[in-house]
């Protein structure tokens, strides 16, 4: 990293490895193409052009986004093939229907009647035959209907009569709960079962399904077979953090993203030091409290972004950051005076960049200067 | 409010009850009045010049800030007193120095000898003699020296010598944890108590300390006594939210923030209703879960703002929040079919609002169009 020019950053910051976060890239590419389907990244995590440049296949698609905003900001960068993942509501068709309109193939999801009949309706009045996907509850964990659902086929019927009917969807949200790779991979085949099974009903029942999508980041990096998928969803793997690291889908030195902190104070006696670090710039995701290992607010990393051993921010006022020694440990406090520079590891990506801005990108090999990824936010 | 224009918001949208927020302003004025301290609203909530006017005295200060990019966006809109509340990190003082050329009185907070040193230094060099208040540990929340220990005088004549001592501040952080007016009276005691007692220790050495500084939205509003005391600090109080309330600070009514939010699908097996509201929307921040009643990610209320018995945003995904009858109530689970507007009641009017790019302000008697008051954010 560039470390003089994170010297003249000030802080807190937000700084991105494109070194680790290519790697992440990569790892999910090299899985997933021998198992013969196409990764739809989620966008939700990066929220950036720039990063989704580097994450999306040549460039421009397919994505998946989180809110319309998102599918809005990517589509006028050029991402043509976006699925909205969140269930639709009616009020939110208008929108649909104007991006669709600048020529980017916007796909949404229902898994009610209600929002069926509103999407038919609205692809009626516009002459514009939305596309559909179907979700599918494959664990319990959110939205979706189970796979032999009758309504499955009413829903399926009233979508193929005036909109677009695409396939079926599903997240298998509870893997995120799962430890190991062989405890994912069952959670991934659950999934892929529950998912295919619906489009086989479809199919039975004369309805098309020409896409079968599945994913989660535990699933994604997990499955070992996919058969009758056709695509593979994940958002966080680009930038991976401690919640996956703690479940095993990755390693403490695979994750891309760190806030820069300064340190501010200290209180001695209770083996306390204070940064400018709080949950304002953390994030208030505390995902690993019920880890096997609970990492506060985050890892504590030296300048160089090397981890310093069972330190954690453990607590977090809003803009105060107090980092002790983990509980449990005997390691002692080291000496970081007021002024010296930290890198802190997040819990959970997602929180942590949507808290920030951008990203800071230092050059892997000092080649350029640090390079700055605006990130947008709001719905 | 003005349910009309509501209806036409995007959601999830963050909307501010101008009403409720005047009443809570007001209230805090005419508690602190009759105690002769002057009230130093924490902006770090807000975080909004449209609604800074509303809350300082005259509209432009005083005020206190968590961050420099406050204090220099407060700064540019005319508030001319400013306390950056959090110990300054010595990098930036070029920035304290800059935006103090502008005209603004902006303050620092120091409690160690580095820090003087840095403040003095900068202060030489400049010719600006930057006014420094010494943070005081009242509770062992944070930061701060407690009120005998020997550097105190130490660090106050270092400021005195080169820079400006302006005196002394403290925040009873551990206030939170105490619930009634009671025990949270007898930590505003302890709070004025300490920061009292630094202040003589100061004035018995020979050295200045004009002013005394207190504050936590608990004992502000719990402080019986504030004898020596000349200000008191205090930041949520203008929107308050489910903590406070849960504390005994204020009740829910009194809440002048919520996310309205859509409704966008059901699990009726599992009695659960799913909306656009997530920890995006919502914020990670569980703040009630160690409380006597756990609200989850908040508390809902119709379309009119008014609380459905027992109904609570139990669990959050990113842009999915999951409405459940709370735990061990019998009340059963309202119709709410897809489409429905509800108002969600925060854990934490800091956290919430900080997802936020502004707040929408009914008009209290429909009288005018929604107003849109843009909040910022960063460092």
């Amino acid at each position: 990293m560039t470390t003089a020019a994170l010297l003249a950053l000030p802080t807190p910051a937000l700084v991105l490895d494109e070194t680790r976060m290519q790697r992440n890239v990569q790892r999910l590419r090299d899985h997933l193409g021998p198992l013969g389907v196409q990764i739809r990244p989620h966008l939700k995590t990066v929220k950036s052009v720039e990063a989704a440049r580097r994450i999306l296949k040549d460039g421009n698609g397919p994505a998946t986004v989180s809110t319309l905003r998102e599918a809005e900001v990517f589509g006028a960068a050029g991402v043509k093939d976006i699925v909205y993942a969140v269930g639709i509501s009616p009020d939110k068709l208008a929108r649909v229907l104007s991006l669709r309109a600048t020529g980017c193939d916007l796909t949404v999801v229902v898994d009610s009647m209600v929002q069926a009949e509103a999407v038919a309706t609205a692809s009626r009045a516009s002459g514009d035959r939305i596309p559909v996907l179907i979700e599918i509850d494959s664990d319990g964990h959110r939205s979706g209907l189970v796979a032999n659902d009758p309504q499955l086929l009413e829903i399926g019927k009233v979508v193929a009569g005036e909109a677009t009917l695409r396939g079926v969807i599903t997240h298998a949200g509870e893997s995120y709960a799962a430890v190991g790779a062989e405890a994912q991979a069952a959670f991934a085949e659950q999934e892929r079962a529950a998912v295919v099974a619906a489009a086989e009903a479809l199919r039975g029942a004369g309805l098309p399904c020409p896409v079968v999508s599945v994913g989660s980041t535990p699933t994604a990096h997990a499955a070992r077979n996919l058969d009758g998928v056709t695509e593979v969803r994940a958002g966080v793997y680009v930038f991976f953090d401690l919640f996956m690291s703690g479940i095993g889908v990755c390693t403490q030195d695979d994750i891309a993203l760190s806030v820069l902190t300064t340190v501010i104070g200290h209180q001695k006696d209770r083996g306390w030091i204070i940064v400018d670090a709080g949950w304002m710039a953390m994030s208030r995701d505390r995902g690993t409290a019920n880890q096997a290992v609970d990492q506060g607010f985050g890892v504590v990393c030296d300048s160089q972004r090397r981890p310093l051993t069972d330190l954690i921010v453990a607590t977090a006022n809003q803009e105060h950051g107090v980092i002790t020694i983990r509980p449990g440990s005997t390691v002692p406090l080291p000496d970081l005076p007021v002024g010296t520079r930290l890198h802190i590891l997040p819990n959970h990506a997602c929180a942590t960049a949507a808290q920030f801005d951008g990203y800071h990108v230092p050059s892997a090999d000092d080649s350029r200067d640090l390079a700055y990824w605006p990130r947008f936010r709001g719905w």
